[in-house]
């Protein structure tokens, strides 16, 4: 990994060059980056595909979007194709993802195509910055998407597995929906934030055992008074661990979003699924027709960025992916361009 | 495991007694006989969850149903509960398994309640006896119920893994759909069977790896020109290494019907249905208002069942689990009574 000057990028007719504000550091970038998973794009490659940034050039079909604040969705469909007709834009096999099938946003500048692209309205609210909405091309997105797919609504309890820079959101999103949200995870200082923002009960996976965690979700389960069939448990962790122990919590009827990326494989009975007539879905990313939707909830108030985000200049992205991937990272980490923006 | 004579069952109001024509032998079955699962239902208990024969007595609110030919359901919900209410009658916790949560049918009769029983159309069609039928109690049932939950339609490519006594009902299932169907087995000739009866492409897995059923699938989907979006797969084998077939064939969209039942745990990498956007999904057995559908697909000859059964007497009982439970069981093996019948 190594800090470069590259060409001035030039945009095609439907492409725009945004000079990148904030771009977030997500688990997939340190697979790419250790090895675990190959980039589609063959390496060398700039990696990072949570971008926010203003658009300073612009192809001749995309002069609309000239000076404009925009996120970059990390999935960037066809719009086409048959999955995309289908309304399965996120399985698009002609999707560009930044950072993956071509340069991504840990840059000052980054070229990526006008399709899917989502508007900032401006000004924005007291508190937030275009940087700091970096976040919502993945890490409030993806968690957005996901609980969407489960239909979660006011008479459901969710488990959030994970409250850090993913599941931070999870619990937020969850609770704004009106669910009665658990949080687990095995950082007290996570946990503190989890219960400030919305979580009903959290829970320290750290000291207690997964049968401690069961009795404990179903305890809050029936003092909750929901209605809805079967529980929701949503794994932001992105470890092995959190993983067993969101598989572990599958109950009669549940519903299991995957969220977070783990390479390494864990060990579960899948009969479960069977036996307890249960799902377990997965969501890569997030339709671009949802992000405003997405943005909607932050610019509303009703997800907080600041406690869960900190800013870094992007020269310090070596030392910064190594403690995320160490999980030593307790908030979502965003790379920040610094003093080298003018240099493109 | 011992052959005992019991008391005269005595029906309730809203429960029959049922003369056994045939019970199937599931892998649930040897979970629970061999301690890997325990029964709801304290020890000692006549397993058997897979029942067909007449009725020959019935309670004061059941007088309708004396008999008449059956077939019990694997799974028999209260109807009244929120699960049941919301359309979940699978995970209905009042909910009556016979051999589980109750006395089985691994017997010449069995006592249960009248809801949910699937009346039989008498005369049978030329080739077809009550017997034969209870494997549509779970054995043919339980499939559908999976095949349905996908949205299986015509445009679809479906992979099914084991073909044996649960696999060669699915199988057929999907080819009535009219989706294009792959058979995987580790026996040949469960795969000429499944050749005959609706596979497209059948495929050996004791000679070929992962890899290469992979490569063949996809070789298929490309050659069926069906438009489906994303694979349909199940796994009917109830063993680890189908399991692991099945989840290592996961692809971009991909759904997977968790059928089979297996006890031990296997490695998966769980982020693989986030990375491809994928869903798995289990069933326990299907809705009792499924029944009568699944069982017109047997009645009008789109699902065979003598080529996928074999009759053995009740008194075999102990060695017929003892080979199910070593996979050396090709077919789908039914415990008969014989003539200890007079006995009741």
């Amino acid at each position: 990994m190594k800090l470069c000057d590259l060409p001035r990028l030039d945009p095609g007719s439907d492409e725009v060059v945004v000079e990148v504000a904030g771009c977030g550091v997500c688990h997939t970038d340190i697979a790419f980056a250790y090895g675990d998973v190959p980039t589609r794009h063959a390496l060398p490659l700039i990696l990072g595909h949570e971008i926010s940034g203003r658009v300073v050039a612009a192809g001749e079909n995309a002069g609309a979007w000239l000076g404009r604040s925009v996120i970059v969705p990390a999935v960037i469909p066809c719009g086409v194709c048959p999955a995309c007709q289908a309304g399965r834009a996120t399985i698009c096999r002609q999707q560009f993802m930044p950072g993956n099938d071509g340069n991504g946003g840990f840059a000052t500048h980054v070229l990526v195509p006008t399709r899917g692209l989502c508007a900032v309205p401006e000004p924005l609210p007291s508190g937030l910055t275009l940087e700091m909405l970096s976040v919502v091309a993945d890490a409030v997105s993806t968690p957005y998407e996901a609980i969407r797919r489960s239909q979660l609504g006011a008479e459901d309890v969710v488990v959030i597995v994970g409250a850090g820079g993913v599941g931070g959101f999870g619990v937020q999103i969850a609770a704004a929906l009106g669910a009665a949200v658990v949080a687990i995870d095995r950082d007290r200082e996570r946990l503190d934030l989890a219960a400030r923002y919305g979580a009903g009960l959290v829970l320290d996976a750290a000291s207690t055992e997964l049968k401690g965690l069961k009795a404990a979700v179903r305890t809050f389960l029936k003092e909750s008074g929901r209605k809805g069939i079967g529980l929701k448990i949503f794994e932001m962790s992105g470890t092995p661990a959190g993983q067993a122990t969101a598989f572990g919590l599958l109950d009669y009827g549940a519903y299991l979003g995957v969220v977070g990326f783990a390479s390494k494989p864990i060990e579960i009975r899948l009969s479960n699924l069977m036996a307890l007539d249960a799902t377990a879905r997965g969501n890569w990313g997030c339709p671009p027709d949802q992000y405003p939707a997405a943005l909607q909830m932050v610019l509303a108030g009703k997800i907080a960025l600041a406690p869960f985000i900190e800013l870094h200049a992007l020269e310090e992205a070596p030392a910064i992916l190594e403690a995320v991937a160490k999980h030593s990272v307790r908030r979502r980490a965003i790379l920040k361009p610094g003093q080298r923006k003018e240099k493109q």
